[in-house]
């Protein structure tokens, strides 16, 4: 339902090894999450805004961000 | 059921009145969403991770952050 309801509302979700340079912004509505495949750590890019996910050290991660689900339920609460 | 899910993982979502001071953390798992109810700009706490939530300009926002869609699509890729 909440993956519908972002397709009509134009939103994409992008997983893209493609390399991105550090001021370049997306179009609006288009999300891409990249990560290394080594470690839980994301580097995600919404528009012109940037930020990140991990997990918390006593999960395997790196605690360099919020979790996916911090993520979400800070999206959920916005 | 992602609700249930997050409940089911220990994580809890607060709507807060209350001061945080600046390099407060919060437990794990506990998620402050605060925001002014002046605009759409909403500050989020994760743990020792701050990150905010606003809507573009031509949503009527002020583009401090990345939109509710932004945060829950990259919860989702992360």
């Amino acid at each position: 339902m909440l993956w519908r309801t972002a397709q009509a509302a134009g939103y994409a979700l992008l997983f893209l090894d493609a390399e991105l340079s550090m001021n370049e912004t997306l179009d609006a509505g288009v999300v891409l999450v990249r990560g290394s495949a080594a470690g839980f750590a994301q580097e995600i890019v919404a528009g012109r805004h940037r930020f990140r996910a991990d997990e918390p050290v006593a999960d395997g991660g790196t605690d360099t961000g919020p979790s996916p689900y911090d993520l979400l339920l800070g999206a959920l609460g916005a």
